[in-house]
């Protein structure tokens, strides 16, 4: 019988695609003229794409998430049409972007129902994110919704098992702590097939690229959810991220992130791959519209008491006050490391350096030459422990389905698993890690003696990648992102500018410091980057993600000051 | 020439028991024919080895920590008088009991000394415990002297490699904390040889036996530490902990102990045992006369913000304040495992275990019975863990000076490394250890239904072993000591009872509940165990030390009221 006949992956792919698209009402279809209108344009952010939304959704969808909880709160806006709002930029955004691999407008709606009526009956919230909309990456359990983390083979499966009765049935624990505190997930974004890729491409919806510069990547692993935020199709959304990547995608899409250390928020019951590996583990990251949206989603989560909730979370209350006691606001010391001394950034992220240094110092904080322990350490370190199993679920996942590794892929995992590494080659790393991580933090303590307040530097200003939103296929160098990883370090991603090729010149008689910088410098095109996201990362210390966040607030006040004074545009 | 030739391993052995003697003074040495009688007796605690001391000594080392303290911070004694007090006892205790690897009479007084010239010249302390006489496992480096862990390949190398120039010359952080603190090192305590022994013995020393009734054993690993403080040679030292080593030499020798979850006590710069085995670690605890003593020596060492010295330490200040919520301290909620349904306690335990919780109840709080996931399963993973590497640096070990495997160690080890797990199968493990601990958490915090406060139960009493102080050789099973480190709990010993012949007797109408309950039964033998210590072992949840500290109190009080009422000796 036809019916019973296996499909081919291309076929449970396309039925994946054709599903998807008829999650999307019919109302909100755009129509192939806008689609064609869209596809011809460098940028789909901004102008192009608020004119194809009405009035109501534009009021709704651009108000800041403490005016729109506000608005719930109060009862002026319903939850029921803020999720509308809400879902209808999403089903815009990804008909332009191809950035979803699930939807869920029907759970929302309901979900959205039942907060509106709680409130009404009860005058009160559900929890401190009462109607606020918010989006998944596709690692994440909904119930309601399916999980792929990007493999064909996962279609209709539970993780790739068949008939377990969990397909669609189960809420990852963060997810369930967002229902409780009153979030809306929406959807579930995109990602690259086998997670191993800092670009977002599969074989289920093909690539997604860059809203602000469509010929530019979104970056990844998490590259959906940045493409969907940048079109604040939600204004908070989750990542994880175990080399860069929540910050990468954040800083590639012009939105603030946050990537806690191991232990702040749950990762329990959510997919990953290579799961046994934790030495250097993979965490859940929060990417939102702003600083202000990530500390009230991360206290939120923390006053759940994740730690009561998986064994993996810190016990460790959300700390207000969270700044060392020698410093004061306009008296705080950064260290700056403009470049690594192996690659030097493009001139956008040089510049986007130097705008947040300058404006650091005339506010009148310290910044301090950064010169840690080698970046290239810590990078062989990282691919160490994420190589240390030879992709073996890589290509276990792939065979669910006999799909292909994405091209993109082809020159890391080849045509099959590799040798796993030797448990005592592991061990031996894992000293490795533990001398470099020791190293590392002597090193920052010993700032104490460069700066006035007497303490290390509160945090370090550097870049998450040696260029901005990147030109896909031309990225060859990731230490700059994977420090935080290697250290479990936190980080934050602040959005400065924007690639502008009549400022940020090719500078042809640069002279480079390597190979790899030769090749990195040559992949510079100002007039490819022009209007790519411009960010810098904010590198604080394990588990000091409260404090991490004020500093950032100081950060983001130092810029606001000096784009007004020095008349430049805001992000 | 005779002095270049190498020496064989039983010639360093001797000769570092030599250099070993010669550091006790003199005019410290005991007598052949005290020697000769402790020999035949079976108790040297108590009343035998105090008539050996002078009245000063004894005045002093009698003395709690907090009026030892007092005495030397107001000038009452000198940190000299203390240290040589101490010193005395020790030296003692170690002719008797045979419990040493290391002597630093001569830095400890020369740090005595600077430590009065200090309190006489700034008219204050340089910390909390100024003036502490304290011991260290024979895996702390302390400048000064030598780190053997109990091999005799080490003996006159650093962690087994010669001519390094670190011989002698380096602190562990844990050691720095504690001089920068005040405390002042005094001896390096035995072990057994390989640290993968519940008894100590090795090829050094040869056995430390129990100083409560020397028939038995002190227990392992960090068995001379128990021996030592038995004896109050210190009132505060440290071992560490991957399986029970601290909680189990403890308990045997009727002290207190801490064992905190991984990340509280620096381990920075110590040595180890399979080092590179992270996911059930090997962490630091403090072994003590009291929970004061052990409350004032990790506050003191979290005083110094351990975290900025080592990347493996948690950002996590002391918190004074710590029970929950609900509970008061005439409500608290216990789990109460009297045996874990696979081996059954013998009677001195069975005994400790009823008189803590008939005192507990009297004293009205609340006993659930604890019915956790098997411990039988955390067993096998904490094996998966420990036998991952098939004890490859073992056998390094051994290497260097052809020291033979103590004969206890050859069942477990054989006579060469085992084959070292495949990482994929290591990575499984670690799932498999992940999945039950959010289990194990899940059943902890759904003990909240039973508890007349509404939350979960603030710890669990159980043994910590299916018997007291042990027949040397006759243990058979470990799962109760190891649940705190496949959970990373923190875990508290809190000496209870003697075994009494009179009392405890052999039931000879027992049923077994299958083939290791029957050998661990007729294992038991009430005159041989007559005298031997019999603890309790308090569990509490990841990270919630200062909580358990809290806990600890009220379950010391309720016990000493329950004693007094009933007549009852003091331990």
């Amino acid at each position: 019988m036809e019916k019973s006949r296996n499909l081919c992956w291309q076929e449970v792919a396309e039925k994946k695609r054709h599903d998807l698209a008829a999650k999307i009402p019919n109302d909100w279809k755009l129509p192939d003229s806008v689609l064609a209108e869209a596809r011809h344009r460098s940028q789909l952010s901004g102008e192009f794409f608020d004119r194809l939304l009405d009035a109501d959704t534009l009021k709704i969808t651009e108000l800041r998430v403490e005016a729109l909880l506000d608005a719930v709160h109060n009862g002026s806006v319903t939850a029921v049409d803020v999720t509308r709002a809400f879902c209808k930029r999403t089903a815009f955004a990804h008909q332009l972007n191809n950035n979803l691999l699930d939807i869920m407008f029907d759970t929302a709606h309901a979900r959205a129902v039942e907060l509106d009526e709680y409130l009404e009956a009860h005058n009160k919230t559900v929890g401190p994110l009462h109607g606020l909309p918010v989006s998944l990456k596709d690692q994440f359990h909904v119930k309601g919704a399916e999980t792929t983390m990007a493999y064909v083979g996962w279609i209709g499966t539970f993780e790739g098992q068949k008939a377990t009765g969990k397909e669609g049935n189960i809420n990852s624990e963060l997810v369930g702590e967002l229902y409780e505190l009153g979030a809306i997930p929406i959807a579930k974004t995109s990602m690259p097939q086998t997670l191993w890729y800092a670009e977002t491409n599969n074989n289920i919806i093909g690539p997604t690229m860059n809203p602000a510069a469509q010929r530019l990547s979104c970056g990844g692993s998490s590259g959906g959810q940045g493409a969907l935020l940048a079109l604040r199709g939600t204004p908070v959304g989750f990542g994880t991220d175990v080399g860069g990547s929540v910050s990468v995608p954040a800083a590639f899409n012009g939105v603030y992130s946050i990537k806690p250390s191991h232990g702040r928020i749950s990762f329990r019951n959510a997919a990953s791959s290579s799961p046994g590996q934790v030495i250097i583990p993979t965490v859940v990251g929060v990417m939102g519209e702003s600083i202000s949206s990530l500390r009230l989603t991360l206290r939120s989560l923390i006053s759940l008491k994740p730690w009561t909730r998986d064994a993996d979370v810190v016990n460790l209350p959300y700390r207000e006050e969270e700044l060392s006691a020698a410093a004061t606001e306009v008296n705080l010391a950064f260290g700056l490391m403009k470049d690594d001394g192996i690659v030097r950034p493009h001139p956008p992220i040089a510049r986007a350096i130097a705008m947040v240094s300058e404006a650091l110092s005339e506010a009148g904080h310290q910044m301090i030459v950064w010169e840690p322990p080698s970046h290239k350490e810590s990078g062989s370190i990282h691919a160490a422990f994420t190589n240390a199993d030879g992709a073996a679920d890589v290509f276990e996942n792939l065979l669910l389905s006999g799909e292909p590794l994405i091209p993109e892929l082809v020159p890391e995992f080849g045509d099959g698993p590799g040798t796993p590494m030797p448990l005592l080659e592991f061990y031996n790393q894992t000293l490795r890690l533990k001398r470099y991580r020791n190293e590392y933090e002597d090193y920052w303590e010993s700032t104490a003696k460069a700066t006035r307040s007497g303490g290390p530097v509160e945090a370090v200003i550097l870049p998450i990648a040696p260029h901005a939103a990147v030109i896909p296929g031309t990225w060859i160098y990731y230490n700059y992102g994977t420090i935080a990883n290697t250290m479990d370090y936190t980080t934050i991603i602040i959005p400065v500018t924007r690639a502008d090729k009549t400022v940020d010149k090719f500078d042809d008689k640069y002279e480079p410091l390597n190979d790899v910088d030769e090749r990195n410098w040559k992949a510079y095109d100002a007039e490819l980057y022009d209007g790519a996201p411009a960010s810098i990362q904010l590198l604080g210390r394990r588990l000091e993600e409260e404090k991490l966040l004020r500093v950032a607030d100081v950060v983001v006040h130092a810029l606001t000051q000096y784009k007004e004074k020095n008349q430049l545009a805001t992000v």
